[in-house]
């Protein structure tokens, strides 16, 4: 793969200064035409030959508007990253739509950390699996994801190496990892062509661009980008997968779950009280551990109006530290927020090692109010449901506690909260007609809900279905699902 | 000053019933009127009774509205924390115009951190003045800054930590810390006073609270937040401070510095291309040094447009890693970043410890562009030069090479470029009629920039004057600042 690619490719100087000038104006062109396009672009470089990959970004920085492209080297991991599931890095990362991004480093940082063994096979082949399924969530989204892997072979590296030693000229260039990587590379070429194989995926495969030349490898590279942008811009940008819409009603899925709920469970006030205090000082206690050992909790909750989401939070926080925790309170996506992938916020909000994130409302809303009120297609809800198990899995393999909680109540429960809310000066901002527009949907969103809970319940991260008519059995039930998860995570 | 403050106030179950559901009506609609006013509002809360502080953090995420508010906790500063100015952590929490932040927590953590021994007196200065200036910045741009101190007497604390203790009922939230601070509170006393005097400033005094009693602690802070919010939705938001405007042009200024620039000095090109070769060596080599010793570099660009700022920068970026520098292209502000103060963008940008910021154009458009064009009043332009001196200085205090250039040109230099641009393809775009028009002003911007530099020269942060006409010559001029700076710095 890599081998054949080194066919000894050059430009000459004469006719790299005579492509410059159109090239670097249709770079322009192309870029300022996708500022006003609703997809962001990914440009990923990574090389056997570090000091040409870097010299490639250079000439990109020179050649493009700084003004719309980021570059994001992806070096040793900072403290914080480490304190996330790897692929938080690579959300972060990602530029809004309209935006470029070069990422440089990243690829070749995991080679070498193979081959020098602090990273196993296994967790080489993890981290490729994670950065395949994120590439294709952004481009199931319609970003643009271009790859290009600089090749140089062995004895034109020495050659550089030697000729810039005897002549100065740029030796600073040049440091121990190059000499290393050069004088290796003919044993690292089976990694680097595997963790290629690894991480291509369809719409974004590697293009391997010969380094053996400056202006072959720049034109080249540039040359890639320009005409990848100019077809997607003229297209429309998301693009639907081509896989067959399933009806809205699952016709061989009944209504199930929510169904069979026993919502007669309730407390005595006296019961509640001792067992509330009881509960919130063992909760209090397993985040103090947790806090100390690193492990990092996610609470993610849903249900419907007026469930009684907000008193189950309250009833957690208050037997926390508040430099602990945060609680997320989801609404609709701001318009910063919109120019990103949807699932770009959750990430974004995730905590660190040792804290807790309390999501009011949840990612689950692609498959809940997005899906039955029409704002996301089909394709675009049916998909979620493995691309939300995809992030879950990640947060879990981090060793971070996550838990579900669908609190489910009676229509009639719902009905006779809003009408007390309406009734209680300072709650009654919270009932609108849409309150009760959305109860005409109640069937609609059974099924949404049993779908998600049959779709997205695994060994791991199952969903608490909690009974919610009575507020103190449903507080209850939460705080001890949280105690007995966080007591299986710490062991 | 807080023992006059604890008079054993008091609030009885029936009259808090009473009083609470118009209290959290009132706070619900203040804080609805907030979103659509253009400011925000910081509610700092500290007590030497951390319990009560962090009962009362509940109480009023409990009362007010979770989408617009987010409590911000400043515990133990994370790597990422330390790595930056001390008030990039205080910038980084600021809430958007139209939002509400808590911030709990830090006042105490230095002044333990000066009672256990760990930052001397100084230090606790250093940070209370850091503290005082943000709040002062914040404040003049039209921020509501609010300041609580829960103060509960000794002898109430202990009797409080007894009686859990013998119960068991809520004993978990007291740990070592609180019984260490009840037992020494008589000790820090003087300490915790004249803290809260160095952390006042006018518009924004801190309210001692009395902690004995929840319910009036707690009624008290709901009452002065509302009372606060109240008027100010009322009034136009931002406050103009009433110091008198200077004259546009200041009589007593005469255009000095940009007159005395030498504009013929040139350099021939063998000459440059050895020079640039051996400097760009040297910056390389100082780099290196620099990211192993944790030291950060941030290189600030003004000049006329056509002058040569791209050109210059590059020269420096092709000589440093891709991983080591960020070039932050500064344009107008997205509306994101309008919703904040116009230095939060810069704080954002500011490089961690060992790297490198480039912004080309800088804060300095308040005093440019801003001023010339009419987009900042002249109060805000005014007290722009100060901030900015302050800004700069945090930065430099924190061991930060700061380095400012302006590039200078002759207007018949820069039609010469606009011209030569609009013939070569791909830099046609940089030239817009707008240029054109700029030329108009061009005696204004010489005021502007010769106020700006003499106000903003200082001996850690002098401006360095370009001679650019000769793009030889201000590229090696500027890489030779760099180079030299870079070498005192390192020492």
């Amino acid at each position: 793969m890599l081998t054949a690619a080194a066919a000894g490719n050059r430009v000459s100087g004469d006719d790299f200064k005579a492509a410059l000038p159109d090239l670097r104006l249709n770079l322009l062109n192309a870029q300022f035409d996708l500022a006003e396009a609703g997809f962001p672009v990914v440009v990923i470089i990574a090389g056997d030959d570090r000091v040409g990959a870097n010299l490639l970004v250079n000439r990109l920085n020179e050649w493009l508007d700084a003004r719309y492209l980021t570059t994001e080297v992806f070096t040793q991991p900072t403290e914080r990253a480490r304190a996330r599931p790897m692929a938080a890095q690579l959300w972060m990362a990602l530029p809004p739509k309209g935006r470029m991004a070069l990422w440089v480093g990243g690829l070749m940082r995991q080679v070498r950390a193979h081959l020098e063994g602090e990273i196993s096979t296994v967790q080489l082949e993890q981290w490729a699996k994670h950065l395949r399924r994120t590439q294709r969530m952004w481009l199931d989204d319609g970003a643009l994801v271009l790859k290009f892997f600089v090749h140089t072979p062995t004895a034109v590296q020495k050659r550089r190496f030697k000729k810039a030693k005897k002549t100065g000229d740029g030796a600073w260039r040049y440091d121990e990892r190059d000499w290393d990587l050069a004088e290796n590379l003919d044993d690292a070429i089976p990694v680097i062509e595997s963790t290629l194989q690894d991480t291509s995926v369809v719409g974004a495969p590697w293009t391997i661009i010969e380094g053996s030349d400056d202006n072959y490898r720049d034109l080249r590279v540039a040359r890639s980008i320009r005409a990848a942008l100019q077809p997607g811009l003229e297209s429309p940008g998301p693009t639907e997968p081509a896989t067959p819409a399933e009806p809205f009603v699952d016709p061989d899925q009944s209504a199930t779950v929510l169904e069979h709920v026993d919502l007669d469970r309730s407390v005595k006030k006296s019961t509640y009280k001792a067992r509330l205090a009881r509960l919130q000082g063992e909760l209090h206690l397993l985040a103090d551990e947790a806090r100390r050992r690193g492990i990092s909790t996610v609470l993610a909750f849903e249900g419907w109006d007026a469930g009684g989401k907000g008193g189950a939070i309250r009833r957690l926080t208050s037997a926390l530290e508040a430099g602990d925790y945060r609680v997320h309170a989801v609404a609709a996506p701001t318009p910063h927020e919109r120019d990103y992938h949807y699932l770009w916020r959750f990430w974004r909000d995730l905590p660190l090692d040792g804290r807790i994130s309390i999501y009011d409302r949840t990612w689950y809303g692609r498959v809940l109010v997005e899906r039955v009120e029409g704002f996301a297609t089909a394709a675009q809800w049916q998909r979620a449901y493995s691309e939300i198990l995809d992030f879950e899995q990640q947060v879990t393999e981090h060793g971070t506690y996550l838990a579900k909680f669908w609190i489910h109540i009676s229509p009639d429960e719902q009905l006779a909260r809003f009408q007390a809310r309406e009734q209680t000066p300072y709650k009654r901002h919270k009932i609108t007609e849409e309150d009760y527009r959305n109860r005409e949907r109640w069937e609609d969103y059974v099924q949404a809900v049993d779908q998600m809970v049959v779709r997205t319940s695994t060994q791991s991260t199952p969903w608490h279905i909690i009974s919610g008519n009575d507020k103190r059995n449903a507080r209850l039930e939460v705080i001890t699902h949280v105690v007995q998860g966080l007591e299986r995570t710490l062991g």
